[in-house]
Order: structure tokens, then sequence, then C-alpha cells
């Protein structure tokens, strides 16, 4: 399952980490995954304040979002980074890694997520496209908008042909590790949050046991 | 989870069974489970024609039942067989085997059910009483009622102290063989049945998604 | 996971089955789903020898396809019935039934199937959407090709808005229950026939040895 | 499964937290489930130094108490709260919440227990009911007894009709989530308790051995 | 875990196979499995009147074996297959398959079995060798015994250097699939056959309730 | 699955636990399991200054293997701890506790290891002896050579008849609990390390992608 958020940068917000993103420091994408051939692209050298600055803005509004919130179930989410395309850069077909290191312990990587900073018209190429056997999704969002995707996928950017797209990413550790599981549980949230009010009161207690013993059983 | 359904038999099929359990042949419970100490009562002797007899027309009452079908997703229903209990007689705690040996296959016993066939106020003691660590519920219900529960239990009926106990009893293997899976699925379909006409059509389909997708996952 | 498959039936089956549905009977498909109001196509009445017929032809198409059996892990195949949707007509957003009633046993639905019998430029509209949270898989179809995907989605066939659309559906009962693990063991089988010859021989028997480990551990 | 125990509490630590609750301030306990039409009952507010005095003393008693831990599992017990039900209050049907928001991580609640504070015999109504299916169990402890059930039920106290109901309740986190697991290790553990040392000590080795098995098996 | 269990065949059953093993037509065991390489034995030819009659003593055997029952637990057992190893043969590391095509539906191999035929003096080599990581089991048995085994294990017959070597070989479904859980449930049958008539009623009664509910719940 | 992995330990590793084996304080083994009748050693009294450093370097020598990390995926090590047997000593079958406890939180023991420190020339008996059924491996490793196995094993130390032997003992709690998917995901791990740069990009990624899936789902 995969859901499109908008606006869950503001418009200040994209602007102070376009701003960033001008003046600090990229290094090239394959240095976190140093035998990755499929990576070439530029990631911020994540060692200088304002790289700091701009996860935080990111991983602020992130966090906040209750759609996203909703969606995914959100344990722990690791710092956005940065990371710029030229043109001719791409990733190829890839898996996310299952744990990414962090100063604590490790973060199980359970959704990924793109966020745009780049206007869709000022490059051409670049998207994100999902691999589902022989079908695909391919995904180009609005600034501020933010795409979350089971990490057991293979995703791949495609070559930025002109202009530069600009991106933040992510990982999230979910409370409810599979992925099939984590769906119907938001469902029968949001039939509780749509209908909840309409329903015989019995009814409506019904089903918020069934939601609370499935989020207990299901969560880890 | 426990549910007693009343009027699961017909007046005319309680009469027609007591009938039969008038002439018929009772041999000691413990001929079937000869190590079991615990088992003191009499059973139909399942070799003569209307003891078969006996069996189809429970057996028939209780597949018909739309609220027991509803809670137990029954996928074999073993023939119910005619037991007896006389003052003195019980049947002390126990678990139910795991497997009934059935000309085809072993059938699974999911769900345990009684039907009973006397007047509660033709006997004392006989209750059916069920353990659940330091707490128990005990229950003696109408001719024709029907109780279904967790044949993962311990259990007992209770001395009979005057009076004559006369009931059927059967197993049930389940399409949902966990009983707490098999409860929540119960729970929302009876939310769909009772509230689904009320809800916007777009999140009524995502009740029946939820439901389909549970039934599948833990249907065996 | 999706997987389209090509030349499924070849010319002269589709041809066989194009006759057939020009003089076989067709009623409402809301027939076999009484309450379902999403539903408004046309289903053949299975109950004539041409349908048998058809069905057969499609049926048994489907269960030489190597592709589909590599990809499915099929244990029962129900058999396919051809619909139709005239201009208006359409299968609004639903979700597939866990269980198709069959003569022996119910069979569990899986993965569900369209096999498309019309040329698509020969009708507009009717394209099969598989929705996937915000985004969403449109699907149309060359004549004989099928496609395959996992029975635990929200889908629907938009309505046709010019032309006629002449399909065949099924469902499949799969070996392997859990979409994610049918998956996962499918791409392992196709790395061992794509790399195996090339690997060493310990190596190649280690690969061989988890693939059958995951089979076993995951097959019902 | 449901377990009754007596003494959790000391005549002491009754008379402590009475005091307490006599000049503590309480709160409407719909403060903490604003949204919970059902809850009409009134809480302790917990800002208060008595309050958190009161907890600890409860808190204690509970993690020291064999049984309970055996029965348990503990791994995280969340505060014990005081509740007091005045004439007319109540708390309707309800599940309780999955999670117990705690100041380090949230609290998993798959136990959830009432401590008695108040003689029975000094008020009318108030039971704790709990609900499975058709029938139901219905509890009234003695002061400083403890009941400690799934969390995963049905359950409502009703209301009390004369006089007031003083208890404690609690949230406890498991080791062993799932509760039927957890109740079959306690069992293993009572027998191997109980007739340990009667059997060969190969039989008792091999019984450790399904034990620890089962142990690691089930723990999170 | 491994089970060597002498005596399965009776000296009269061994002899009755030997002479079969000395007419009946053997053709490359590679025959079966054409693509498996490390395969170099010589299997009776199952088409023959006698091929079936020496099948049909040895399953006769294995079925009516209660010590291969109880560590077992069979649902299903595949016809015995004689196989013959002449000097230089042997069978090369390998997994057994997940599934073995029967007539009536494929058998999932849980366990696998070989049963000695030929006295360990009359040949030298030819060890059945299973490997656990960088440690082995090597198993050479008297005629009649037979050694049952994980399928899901690596495992070969070294080359036979001296005399010849014959063994019957066949694969079985249990009823509870995963090894880990069959092995538990094992021993605790074995502690309720030895030490159940030792213990109070009350604990005895507990254990066989353990005992069914695991049964249930691992059975497939 | 077994591993024994050779110099974990370097010559001066060893030669230094030696020296501190030699003066510090042993204590009766059974200090730490006071019911455990099967147990009769000596252990090293954790409270001195030496007893830690000699974990201290043990410890660090485990956790930097390459060979038992991808084998184990250890998330923490029980500092481990110097264990002697002098003639006559033993350590009877017996599984190994489930939790040991630990200052934060409880280790869940999923692999037992065993170091071993004194060359075999120098003792008799004193094997290591690990219970499968009816079959076993016995193991007597070189001085700096270290074995992993399940902790859900019977195990024993057979009776030191000569000499003495000197071992440290350790306890592992993996990412991945389960032993056999720990093997499964082991054995793709060293396919991929052996074979990936020999095979098609596309299919190593596929690979990477399934070993990712299954490091997902079966991490906790």
């Amino acid at each position: 399952m995969f859901l499109l958020v908008k606006n869950v940068l503001t418009s200040a917000e994209i602007e102070q980490i376009r701003q960033i993103g001008k003046s600090v420091r990229f290094v090239e994408g394959r240095a976190s995954n140093p035998h990755n051939l499929a990576k070439d692209n530029l990631q911020m050298d994540i060692t200088q304040p304002d790289a700091v600055r701009a996860s935080n803005i990111a991983g602020a509004a992130i966090a906040r979002n209750e759609e996203i919130r909703n969606f995914v179930f959100p344990k722990r989410i690791a710092s956005p980074l940065l990371a710029r395309y030229e043109p001719g850069m791409k990733f190829g077909t890839h898996a996310d890694a299952p744990f990414i290191p962090l100063p604590n312990a490790a973060l199980r990587s359970h959704v990924s997520g793109t966020v745009w900073m780049t206007d869709p018209s000022a490059y051409e190429g670049g998207e994100l496209v999902i691999h589902l056997g022989s079908e695909s999704i391919s995904i180009k969002g609005e600034p501020g908008s933010m795409v979350v995707y089971p990490s057991t996928t293979l995703h791949e950017v495609v070559p930025v042909t002109k202009g530069q797209r600009l991106v933040m990413i992510t990982f999230i550790e979910s409370v409810v590790s599979d992925q099939i599981e984590r769906e119907l549980l938001w469902q029968l949230n949001e039939i509780h949050a749509l209908e909840g009010l309409k329903m015989d009161w019995g009814n409506r207690t019904r089903l918020q046991y069934v939601i609370a013993s499935l989020h207990r059983k299901w969560a880890s």
C-alpha cells in the first residue's frame, strides 16, 4: 500500500531546506552504500550543522502529520537526508536495507519515504518507480508532498535527463511490522473514525474491541 | 468465547430424540475413553439404527442454525452422541481430545457443543462447568438449546444428585482454528450485518475487504 | 505482486471462446452476488454445455502455462467464467470473496485472474484498476493475455464507454497462501533457474535447500 | 484465564491507601479518556504526591506477589491508579486500550488488574463483569485481593447502587503477549513445581527443556 | 531430532525383501531426479509387482511401529522404495524435495526415513551422513532398523567402497509440520506416558490439557 | 545447526586468560543454579577485577569474529564466564535457561557458546555432548576455538576423568530468534557472498531483495 500525502512541509519549510540545499556540501551517495553500483546520486554531508538543521525541519514535519502517523504507526523515524540528482544521475532498482544503523540501536526499516523539494516542472525524468512484478507505479510529487511505501519493494529513481531533482528520504520503523497487517489495521481505524459515531453504541464498542485486539496482537 | 443458542432443536425434534433415548441401548461412557477415570456416564451404543437416527436429527438441526454457523465457521461436525447421567454420575474435569477419529479423516475438535434434552427442573446438579483459572462458568440449558465453547478449556459435568440428565454432545472442526481469531472475525461480521447498510458505500466496501482478508489469512 | 502473461491462450482458443460468447446465454452478473450493488455486468449462464466448453478451454490453457504456475503455486483453479461488459457497465470497487463454493470443497481464493478476449482497440474504458492506497495500477490486456493478482486487493472494472469488453475471470487457491511468502519463493526459484548452473555445486545445493525449506514451511 | 489472588495487599497497606483515598483530590475518570461516554467514575489526580504514594504502595505489592508473577510473566507494570465509584457511577462495557502512554515508551497492556480496597458488604452493585459472548463472569473481591484478566476482553463495572467502591486498577505488559500461550506456559510451570521432584530425573530435565523452549519461542 | 529405531522389520520381513531385491529389476536412481547430478545409485523399478510387494511389506511395518508413530505424528507415508548402492555409488549432499507427487495429492515430506536391509559388516562406506553446519551425524544401521530425521537437512550417502548397501527409503507427511513443535509435543507425550500415573490427578489432567492444546494449535 | 570456529582467540589472549585462571578465585558452579543437581563444576567468582578482565578479553574476541557474527546475528552477548572441571566433575544433561538476568534487561539466550582454553591432549573426558534424540554430537575443541549451538538443545559435559578442562561459556541473544529461520538467512547470505558477483546484476538485486525481506520479517 502506498500513501501520497500533500503539504507535509509548509512553503516556508520547503524554502528553508532549498536554501540549505544550495549552500550545504554534497558527497557521492555511494559513500553510504560503497558496494551499491546502482546508486549514482549526491547526498548532503551530514556532519555539517546545516545538514542537521534540514533533517530536523523535515523530521518534525513528518512526525506531526496525522495522515502519515495513522498509516504508518511509527515507532522511530530516521533523520531525513537531502539527496540531489543532476542530469544523468539515477538510483537503479534496489531493495532498501532492512536495518539502518542509528546511535542507540539499529532501526528496522519497514516503511520508506520520499519528500519532494523540487517542482516537477523543473526537471525531466527522475520519477520514483516502484516495481510490483510485471506492473509498476511511477510517482513524481509536488514540493512538500511525501509518499510512504513498504521498504519491502524493489524500486528505483530513473535517470534525470534535465534540471535537478532535490528530495529528502527517510526510513520509518513501525509498531506493526507486517505490511498487510498494518494496512488492515489502518483500514479499520479509518472505518471507525468515519462511521463510528453513526453506529449503535454497542457495535461501536465491538469495533473498538476488535481494533484494540488486533493492535495488541500485531504490535512488536 | 461462549454462545448459548436457544431453540436449536424444535419441540418435535426434542420429543423424537427423547423417545429414542427411552428405547435405545446405553453403554458405559468410558467405553470410548477407557483410560479416563473422570468419566462416569452412559452413552448410547452408536451401532443401533435408532442411535444413528438421533444423531442425524440433532446433526441436521445444528448444521442449519445460522447463529452457530456464524459463530463457529464450521468445516465438519461430528455426529452428535446422546449421553445420560443418572444420579451420582458425572464427568470430572478434563480437556477434550484434539482429534476425533472419523471414517474419512480425523476431525480436529476446535469447538465442543452440548445440546440439552431434559428440562432443567427435572434434575438437580449436572451443570456443565467451564474452568477459566480461578473463575468458572456454569451452564444448565433449556431443552433444545445448545452451547458452543472452545475445546481448549478444562471443563466438567458436576454430579447429578437427583433425576436424569439427557444431552447430546458434539465436536466441530472450524475453518478458523484459533479461537481468538475466530471470535474477532465473528465480531466483524456481526458489525457488518448490523451496521453495513448504514455506512457510506466506500467504507462498507473497506470493511468487507478487511473481513475477506482476515478470513483468508486465518482460514486453514 | 502482479504478473501479466502474454499468449496464455492461442489464437485458435481465443476464436473458439469468442464464438461461444456470441451464442451462449448471458445473465446479470449480480445473479451470483445478489447483494453486490457495485456489480453491473453480464456473465454466461454456466448451466449450458457451451459455457462448460469455454471454461474448459480457458482452464486447460491456464493450467499448462509455466509462467503462471511458477508464480502462483496453484493447488486448485476455479472454472473460468466468461463475463461481458456492454457500454455503461462496470464492476465497482470491491474485494473478492475469500471462499468460492465448489462441488467438492470451497476454494480459497488467493489469486484472482483475468484473461482478455477482446482487442483493446475494440472498446473504450473497461480497464481493470487495482487500488493500492493512494496509487493504482490500470491494466487493459491483449487478447489471450492473462493478469494474476492477489485476491486481497480492492479493485474495479471502470465503466465501458464504447464497444464491448469480453473477459474470462477465475480464482486460484495457492499452495502458498501468504502473498508475500509466495512472491519470495517465486523470486528464489527464478534466481535458481537463471543462475543455478553458473554456481559452484555446493552453493547451488544450499540454494535448493533453502528453497525446499521455505516451500515446506510456507505451504498449506 | 482469570486469576483472583487474595491478600496481595496487607491490612496495613490497605489502610494506608484508604487514608490517602480520603484526602486526595479526585477528578472525572473521563479526563483520561475524553471520548469514552461509557466511563462515569472518579480517578485520583495523579499529580499529587499522595497519589504517587498510593500508586507506589500498590505497585510494590503487586510486583512482589509470586502467584501473579508466575501467572502474568510481567515485563512492566503501569502505576496503579485509585478509582472511586459513588452511587450511580459505572464504567460501561469497553475494551482496554492496547497501549498505555508511559514516560519511557508506551506499555502494551496484555493483562488488566483490579485491586479491591472496599469491603464487599459496604456497597451494592459495582461488580466487575467480564463478557465472554453470551456468558459472563462477575467478580467482587475482598479488600487487598486482586484479579488479573486478559486486556483483550469486553468488560464493565456495573452501576454502584449504594455505598462507595474504591479500587486500584493497573495494566501489565507481559513477556508472553499471547494469552493462550501465556496460560499454557503457566500450566507447565505449575506442573513442574508440583510434580517435578517426584519425577525421574531424566523426565524432569525433559520437562524443563520443553518449558525453556516454549518460553524462548513465545517471549518477545 | 533423530530417532533410530531397532527391529522395525522382523527377520522374516527382511528376508522377504532381500529375496525380492535379488530378482527385481533396478534402474538408475537419477531416473526419478534427472537433474540431480549428485545421485548415483540404483532404485527398483516400481512398475513390477514384486516391487509393489516389497513396498507394502516395509510400509506396513513402519505404520505399525509405535515408537515411530509417537515421534513423527504421521499423516501419510509414501511407499518405501528399495535402493541399492554398488561399490563407487553414492548420493551426494542434497536436500529432499518438499513435495512427493502421489496419486491423490502431493505428499509434503516433513520426515525422511531409511530402513537398512544389509548387515553393516557386509559393506564398507555407505554411511548416511547428516550435515548440521560444521558438525555431522553418521549412521549405519542394523538390518530392520530405521532412522527418521527432518527432511529439512542437508544429507548424503557417502560412497560405498566395498560390498553392497541395500536400503528402503521413504518420506512421511506429519500432522505437525514444524520440526521443533513436533519434537516438543513428542517430549510432552513421553513425559505423560512415563510419569502421568505417578502424578496427582489434577496435575495429570492439566498436562493432558496442555498437550491437547498444543496438538490442536500446531496440527495442520 | 552448529558452527565450530577456529582461532576466535589469539594465542596471546588464550595465554592471558589462562594466567588469570590460575590466580582467580573459583566457586561451585551450582552457586548460580542452586537447584540444578546436574551441575558439578567450578566457575570463577565474577566479583573479582581479574574475572571481569577475562570476560572482557573473550567478549571482545567473540564480538569481532565475522564468522560468528554472520552465523548468529547477535544482538547482545552475555559476558563470557570461565569454568573449570577437575577430574570427576561434569555438567549433566540440561537445557539452558531461556533468560539470563543482566543489569539492563534479561538477555534471551538463543545461542550458547563454548570457547576452549585447554589443549585437548591435556585432559580426558570432558567432551561437550549435544543430544538430538537418539543421536548425538560430541565436541572437544582446540584452544581458542569456539562452538555456537542453539540454546534449545539438551546437552551435557561428560565427566573429566584426568587433567583439567578450562573453558569460557557465554549466551547470545540473536536478532533472529528462531533457529531455523536464522540458519536459512545465514545460508542465503553465504550464497550471496560467494556467488553474488558472478550473477547477472538483476538477479543479484533480486537475491538482495529476498534477503532483506526475510531479515526484516524474521527479526525481532
